[in-house]
């Protein structure tokens, strides 16, 4: 079977923050033979992740992680789909997938140990197919092996959470609540802090852009300091948050996405401060916690189901509106998961 | 009984390097008294630590775990002596104890669970006084804590220890080659690299003063990365440490005598290696591990027993040579833990 695949790809190495134009829309034939043991994928919903970015830098810490994207090549991505042909058992036409796919309309996989991929059930639960590349996939584990593996809450503890109202930040803060904690949260807009305020039930929220003084904003939100930093940002709002943290404070590193464009001052820790107060400061990924996926979507699945975690999707429409949607995220366009709907 | 104590001060707000014109020697009478429940101690063997700089800052972050230091004031350190007169049943006149005394002749303490001292056993085991403020005191508790608990050392694991011939380097390099790793110190001098490499058993050491890049410096030292880094240093050294780290590398951040004198430029960690490579930085100190003091020391005093810790102490004499010895550390003149010795 032959198809016309359409894939994006990035023009060049992208350095700064990303546009438009930085990217292109190519076709290619995909193959699929009955003796290739390949199956074959036509890709449905797309995840545009921030991250992204770093791979697609000419020099970039990304390929200890993840592979660098070259220009013209096509770009893998967390995807969910439908499979089209399969010349292996454990998938037939029909199967949906969730698992790592590409910006492009149909991805070829040989299923291995080493491919991220899972069966998506027959919505006996009734989820949409966008969930299984959102809460109940990466930004899911993301967020609940960082707010519960890495963090560690205890009930009533204080909880900062930087890019609240991102794929990632509302879910964290949503299950932050959910653990008992007190959890505050910034975003860029008006409208993203009533959104956190109201529908996902922080218990405050404020305009990082309308604080000249993001420390003693924190101090004001904080008055009792801040136990749990889920970072998402960098720059000088890690600096702040350390600057109000308590002692035993545990600092979760997600992102750092003010860093990826190379446009704001990095941070500058006060490391004195990590000392005396005693703070823990760990890097993850979502992957890390794979060996618990189903553990975790379990959990996060009954809450979704029981409507005590509202699921934030902002889909664009088409391969075509990938480079529009990847670009808005490095503007704070998105609320919630930045996805893309292929027709 | 009435006695008169001298004690060193300093004269104003310390916020660069110390000099010795910022101390003064002062006088008071310490007076003890039958019914006070007080201990007084003569000082024999005082510590001598770069940490006390960011107690003397006019504002430091320091009030958080230490109280600050006011000029003309007593300043506290951890130290050792012997019991003058008691006036409570646990200690009588002519025992030896190691806590937390001061910068001067004599102190008085009255026991309670809040005050950190310890009775030095009649020397059963040989060692002497001035071991009980190095390797069997705080620099024992803050190497032997670092290194085990907050590292978690795996045997054939390659460790980087900075500031490696100071009192806490030193011992974190030897505990980690009983531990079965590959171990890399710094320092600033060739008489000091020789010292790790000779009689400190480490694997190797170099002068990072003669190192125009630490990244390739360290990237030549550990060609197979680093996954534990003992940082006693910061600035561009933590930067260096995080670029040659391993997956899952831990950072234990136990100083960063570089940014205490503001002289040198603070560290500006690549958060996207943290996160990429899921590095964990975490700050401690000796007293966070005070609840197992005896059992570090049971297996402490066993290897210094049995020579397979070698313990270095850089001894000045009198209370008139606390300034310049604390002076000198700040220039890198110590070898070992900087002592000084009471008459």
């Amino acid at each position: 079977m032959e198809v016309v695949n359409r894939y994006v790809a990035t023009r060049h190495h992208i350095e700064g923050a990303p546009t438009e134009a930085d990217f292109e829309v190519k076709e290619e034939m995909a193959r699929w033979a009955p003796d290739s043991g390949e199956v074959l994928v036509r890709n449905l919903y797309l995840s545009i992740d921030p991250y992204q970015l770093n791979r697609m830098k000419r020099s970039s810490v990304t390929h200890l992680a993840v592979e660098g994207i070259l220009p013209g090549q096509r770009i893998t991505t967390y995807a969910a789909g439908e499979v089209v042909a399969s010349a292996c058992e454990e998938y037939k036409a029909g199967d949906k997938v969730a698992g790592v796919l590409g910006w492009e309309d149909y991805t070829l996989f040989k299923p291995s140990p080493a491919v991220v991929m899972s069966k998506v059930a027959d919505d006996a639960a009734g989820f949409p197919l966008s969930h299984h590349i959102n809460v109940l996939g990466t930004s899911g584990m993301t967020a609940y092996g960082g707010f519960f593996e890495v963090c560690k809450p205890v009930k009533g503890e204080k909880v900062f959470v930087s890019a609240a109202s991102g794929s990632v930040g509302s879910l964290v803060g949503q299950f932050a609540k959910l653990a008992g904690c007190y959890v505050v949260g910034c975003a860029g807009t008006a409208a993203k802090v009533d959104l956190l305020k109201g529908k996902l039930g922080f218990d405050d929220a404020f305009n990082y852009k309308e604080e000249p003084d993001l420390k003693s904003a924190l101090k004001r939100y904080f008055p009792d300091g801040i136990d749990i930093y889920f970072e998402n940002v960098g720059g000088e709002m890690l600096e702040a948050a350390l600057a109000n943290m308590n002692p035993y404070g545990r600092v979760a590193l997600s992102g750092v996405i003010s860093e990826y464009t190379g446009g704001a001052r990095r941070a500058v820790p006060d490391l004195l401060e990590v000392i005396y107060k005693r703070i823990t400061i760990r890097g993850f990924f979502a992957y890390d916690f794979l060996s618990k996926f189903a553990e975790f979507n379990a959990v996060i699945g009954g809450w979704v189901r029981d409507g005590k975690v509202q699921v934030l999707e902002d889909v664009s429409d088409g391969l075509e509106s990938v480079p529009s949607a990847f670009a808005a995220l490095f503007r704070g366009q998105n609320v919630g998961k930045k996805l893309v709907k292929l027709a």
